[in-house]
């Protein structure tokens, strides 16, 4: 799917997306990467609040999970089960979020489960700012269902 | 402090927070509880977004411990500087979320390294619904630092 495509897709499923301001900048095999203003963000501080953090990187884990499946031919409802995150440096500025999935070979297992049981789960990574020296990190245990009706919760 | 000034300085804190539809409905001593309207946060299936009951869980820690620390006198930036959150059961209405303190002894603890240092950590725990029957449950590492500008970051 072309980033317009998920983006729609992502406005779509969670109206609150429209509320942060995410953009997809890119969706690939490796990674997805979602773009959002700090202002309807900030708080009185001037820097993003954890919460619209914390929202943005599970939308980034969203957004590369439903794309990684769809490429792929899955449609799926993606459900997030739990995650930790981690809040490194303060955000004083536009930001952006990327999610990356797993190894390949974890992926392929998560595939195999998926095909076999339709349902099956699967850990993400995500961060704010670059992987080298991210703002925020976030671990994520995402469940994966084959629907015909594929939706976010 | 009342939750009408806890809802007022929330909201002028962080601008998402009249975006989430967040009211303030207790705030004391063991605890503060916020309601949240399903419709803003609500996703394609008609259950809560989990950044939604993410950046909720993290406003009713704040509210806890700023509202702590203001009836003790002490002016501070509260700071969320992790999180672990669950996602348990899909939240199909309006909700709850309650924050509650630490026991008596941890809280003397926190303030007394507060006095001394200026700064000091204390987790808190958060959950939507029920304690007994909990919907998602939170538990968070907050930072408090004195200051004449109170903030939430």
């Amino acid at each position: 799917m072309t980033p317009k495509q998920l983006q729609t897709f992502l406005y779509d499923q969670i109206p609150l997306a429209r509320a942060l301001g995410v953009s997809v900048v890119k969706a690939d095999a490796i990674s997805a990467v979602l773009k959002t203003p700090l202002e309807p963000n900030r708080n009185h501080l001037g820097t993003a609040f954890g919460g619209s953090l914390g929202a943005v990187l599970i939308l980034s884990g969203y957004t590369w999970l439903y794309n990684a499946l769809a490429t792929r031919g899955h449609l799926c409802h993606v459900i997030l089960q739990r995650h930790e995150t981690d809040y490194l440096v303060p955000v004083d500025q536009t930001f952006e979020t990327t999610a990356r999935g797993p190894d390949e070979k974890e992926f392929e297992r998560f595939l195999r489960t998926l095909e076999r049981k339709g349902r099956a789960r699967i850990t993400l990574e995500a961060i704010v700012g670059s992987f080298d020296r991210p703002a925020c990190e976030f671990t994520g245990d995402f469940v994966a269902e084959v629907t015909e009706q594929p939706g976010l919760r």
